[in-house]
């Protein structure tokens, strides 16, 4: 993957980047890919390109192999990977190359808060004017509501995700943010003590991240370090049957099972903290894969606010329903936790460029499970599990995937 | 499939009502569905919609099933076709809904040039200021000067396919214009008479169609009647695993071989009148298949041009390169010919919604080796094929299907 964040470089160059490292690492040449399988959401908007499979691979040197674009809101990436994975599985390919690339950064913020909204139904919830901060702060409350956890209580919670994923994300070298909250709140310190301004004093990082003018309000309760940021980047993998992994590599990584499932519109949704397409999803991948929850050592979840960390680990069954918040509380989703949750720094430290955001799910994955993480890595890490999330749950995709044979 | 041409319904309307007739004649229920495999193109541009699939599923009554969006520019029809195939084809699904739409209309023409034009290469391409008109000029011009075919000829052989692929619109009551030239020439005629205006004459459609006031110059040599119309509509078809299919229908139609290839920029071409991404495409199906372009009776074919008709059945194997407008003066591409060439009227008579194309043309196939399309069947169809070019030839796909077991 390319170091996420800001970008010179179009969303073909940096697929390029990305494809390059896959295939070299993968012991390959570009001419032994037989498709492409391609995640994007808004090359339209971003660069005035639709139909970019075709140039992605071109641009690595292999124009006449057959190439898809897949497009699932922020799950692009995921739904190419698990289709890459079935006509890998099915016999059809041996080598193929999957992933994604998104330049979010070429559109400016309310370009791109408008362009995420169409993710939503936009003939039935876009008229009310609602973008996804404003989503999943209703989700926040309902969460709150629901499970009669104090709003205050349950912000405190959300607090320590983005904490612990910025953690994470300063261990991690193609991370948009590689700095922990302290990290950015003794930044804010020195720079107001630089301009002669009177110093903001904080005792921690909890209370940073409640002061409002540090940390400012962007739909309630929502503040600016509970959402994810808009991010330029790239991701892809490399899918090959069994019998040509075992003439490649000595650090197998197997796809064990994979999910998809969809839900309609925000609105079809009966009760929005345990969303159904992701419980289904989820459900197919544990059954493909012959495994419970219980079984998995790490998670690359869809953090894309800090609420929607807690939601998404109750659905995938990690923790019980009304419980995820306490867990982060008590530290079992750490690195050396019960679980670890997003050590690559998640959506929220990581990054989002939403096209790759899946096949970067799997690659932080697939460096654990061969233990090429460095400082962030999860100590024996044998199962690793993905999970995006696409417009209001609309798209859901799951990847299980095991070390070794 | 809708009835193409003008909508005033959305883009899943459209597709629902298309769904739900091949869901009805399949003997299917809706939660019968597995899987949806679905191409669009525009959605944010035409209704400020991404992530379109979860909402056509919802629609039909299936919220809870895995959708995937597929773009491959025009061609997203037939992708969507091709990847639905793959995932019955390994066992994965027993049926699956596979379809596209498009509501073209919603955009005005010269933001439909402008969009469509985002199927080239954006960087390289999109600075010279060429939108497809352009391209198939280009084409026509490139076409005349290498088989040395003076253009005057070559005109008239391009007005050829579109008189025959008019006569054959004329006979699906579903196409976007049922009118055949000479009945537009007298309509023409009869408004001028109304008017009280002076009385064109022609001779013959040829007349009519050389008049540069009758029959426009878009890019030269390309006039008005070369040129597919802008369309709004939906197709949809069920796949069926064999065995299941034994237990649905008398009247069993097999998708016998698919392919699919890329070629990469306009400019990566070595020579556009023998596009190698739609040679490499045809000869994977035409293997899969076991068969030769000679044993193929009746091809629904990319005809956005009349110029592209040509270039096509070349590609495809079915005359010698430089001989397919001979074919066409000739009468071996008419229904009862040689082989029936887009005997729906193809993307010039019936319409051309880019993300339903592909899927319309699996219809048509579908419903002539079935012996269901009246006066335009082509008799004894026993081997039909599919070709839809996106882009520049950037994407192209083939699908062959055939009557019975």
């Amino acid at each position: 993957m390319t170091k996420f964040g800001v970008s010179e470089n179009t969303n073909i160059e940096m697929f390029s980047e990305a494809a390059m490292e896959a295939i070299n690492e993968s012991n390959l040449k570009p001419k032994d890919i037989q498709a492409l399988f391609f995640g994007n959401v808004f090359g339209s908007h971003e660069e005035g390109q639709v139909n970019m499979a075709p140039f992605a691979a071109a641009d690595i040197g292999i124009p006449n192999i057959p190439t898809t674009r897949f497009e699932g809101a922020c799950a692009s990436g995921s739904v190419a990977v698990r289709d890459a994975f079935m006509w890998v599985a099915s016999g059809y390919y041996d080598i193929v190359l999957a992933g994604g690339t998104e330049r979010v950064l070429a559109m400016d913020t309310p370009a791109a808060t408008r362009a995420f909204a169409m993710c939503s139904n936009s003939y039935y919830e876009g008229p009310a004017g609602i973008t996804f901060p404003g989503v999943f702060a209703l989700l926040a409350h309902l969460y709150s509501h629901k499970y009669g956890i104090p709003l205050a209580k349950l912000k405190e919670q959300m607090a320590m995700v983005a904490i612990k994923n910025h953690r994470n994300g300063k261990l991690n070298p193609k991370a948009q943010f590689q700095a922990t909250i302290r990290d950015l709140m003794e930044a804010r310190i020195a720079r107001a003590t630089q301009k002669g301004q009177s110093v903001p004093t904080w005792a921690d990082e909890m209370e940073f991240l409640r002061d409002i003018k540090a940390n400012p309000l962007i739909a309630d309760p929502l503040q600016l370090y509970d959402c994810c940021p808009f991010t330029d980047g790239a991701a892809a993998v490399v899918l090959v049957s069994g019998d040509k992994a075992r003439t490649l590599t000595d650090k197998p990584v197997l796809i064990a099972g994979v999910g998809q499932c969809s839900v309609g519109s925000l609105s079809d949704q009966k009760d929005f903290t345990q969303m159904k397409s992701r419980i289904l999803s989820a459900k197919q991948a544990y059954a493909q894969a012959g495994i419970e929850p219980q079984d998995v050592d790490l998670c690359e979840l869809h953090d894309c606010f800090t609420i929607a960390e807690i939601v998404s680990m109750e659905c995938l069954g990690f923790f019980e329903f009304g419980h995820g918040g306490r867990a982060v509380e008590r530290g079992e989703t750490e690195i050396g936790g019960k679980i670890a949750i997003n050590p690559s720094g998640g959506l929220k430290a990581k990054g989002h460029p939403i096209g790759a955001t899946g096949a970067a799910q799997v690659y932080e994955v697939v460096k654990q499970l061969r233990s090429e993480c460095g400082k962030r890595q999860v100590d024996g890490a044998r199962i690793g599990m993905t999970d995006t999330l696409g417009g209001d749950a609309g798209t859901v995709c799951n990847i299980i995937l095991k070390r070794g044979w």
